[in-house]
């Protein structure tokens, strides 16, 4: 086990394991793809791995837990941030008060929009078309549940790696200098990895 | 003059002198409620009063500028809280982000039922109820622009009292441990405080 001063930290949203493009190169179903990452995190001692548990609870809908070995517990850390220690800065704040009162707005015209068409599309339709566009105005590429939150403030407490597709963490995480990687360089960033642990130990003789 | 160490800092909203009921006590006009609470002002060496710059922005569009006196700059100080240095602790992220999202998704339900309402109640009765209804559920009692947040982050800030009518404001003030009373109350502040003024001024002889 290389010392502690070498391992670098990394977050794992669960698009790795539930994207099926992305969780490809580890598995073909999410719990293939959850054992397919144990196998290759257990080789790479210079990295520790972490997952919010409210996160975790989001995969558990997917996997079959008894089918995943126990080296979930050693090799995916299940760890929350600490909610009530951790501060953020002030002017996040206001971008969030600011975006979200622009979608509020946008949401208004989406759903005025919706009751002018009902007349021409019929009821049905227009209601259909009220709930994507009205998605889409006030939910994408936002941080809207407490799951993003989560993954944002465990990445920051522990200057990690956050691996996540979520556009909305993303900004976030440009915002609060967090180190970030999209799932699918994900497979290559842990082979490079085990590859420097043996270039390391090497080193060490 | 009282030493700086007896000074309390007041941070002000414009209701004070925007809302009629609460002007009433001093002035008939906000201009005049303007001038008469600097009148007071004057008179109550132990306290600091500060408004935000986007606050008082507001404000202006209720005033005569060139009928209130100079008085304004020396009484009552704008100051824009320090949105860079300041930190908000993070769990009020995810009280605010549970918030909006239960808001979100209501605002999607008074969207549907104006959109089936549109048939029988006709258009623009809909549409008219529509952007009632949204606007209860998506911004009353929520902390929704910036100027909000420069009033609660500059009391924060300056460990100061906030007078406001705001139960966005009043919610995040008790969240965050800021000193909050009602524009109604503030008279009756006012003038216990150049009591307390003078009676500090006779004990110290």
């Amino acid at each position: 086990m290389a010392p502690a001063r070498f391992k670098d930290k990394v977050v794992l949203d669960t698009s790795l394991f539930v994207n099926p493009d992305v969780r490809r190169s580890f598995g073909e179903t999410p719990t293939e793809a959850l054992e397919g990452f144990l196998f290759l995190a257990a080789q790479v001692p210079i990295l520790e791995f972490y997952m919010p548990p409210s996160v975790f609870g989001e995969l558990l809908n997917f996997i079959e837990p008894s089918k995943v070995s126990g080296d979930l517990l050693v090799y995916l850390h299940q760890k929350p941030p600490k909610r009530h220690e951790l501060t953020t800065p002030a002017f996040l704040l206001y971008e969030l008060i600011e975006d979200i009162r622009e979608r509020i707005n946008k949401g208004l015209r989406v759903a005025e929009k919706a009751v002018r068409s009902a007349e021409v599309k019929g009821m049905d339709e227009a209601i259909q078309e009220l709930r994507r566009k009205y998605r889409e105005a006030l939910r994408e590429g936002i941080i809207d549940s407490k799951e993003d939150v989560d993954l944002i403030l465990l990445a920051k407490e522990l200057d990690a790696l956050l691996v996540t597709a979520d556009r909305g963490a993303i900004k976030w995480a440009e915002k609060l200098g967090i180190k970030w990687l999209l799932p699918e360089k994900f497979k290559d960033y842990l082979m490079s990895s085990i590859k420097k642990a043996a270039h390391i130990k090497d080193l060490l003789g």
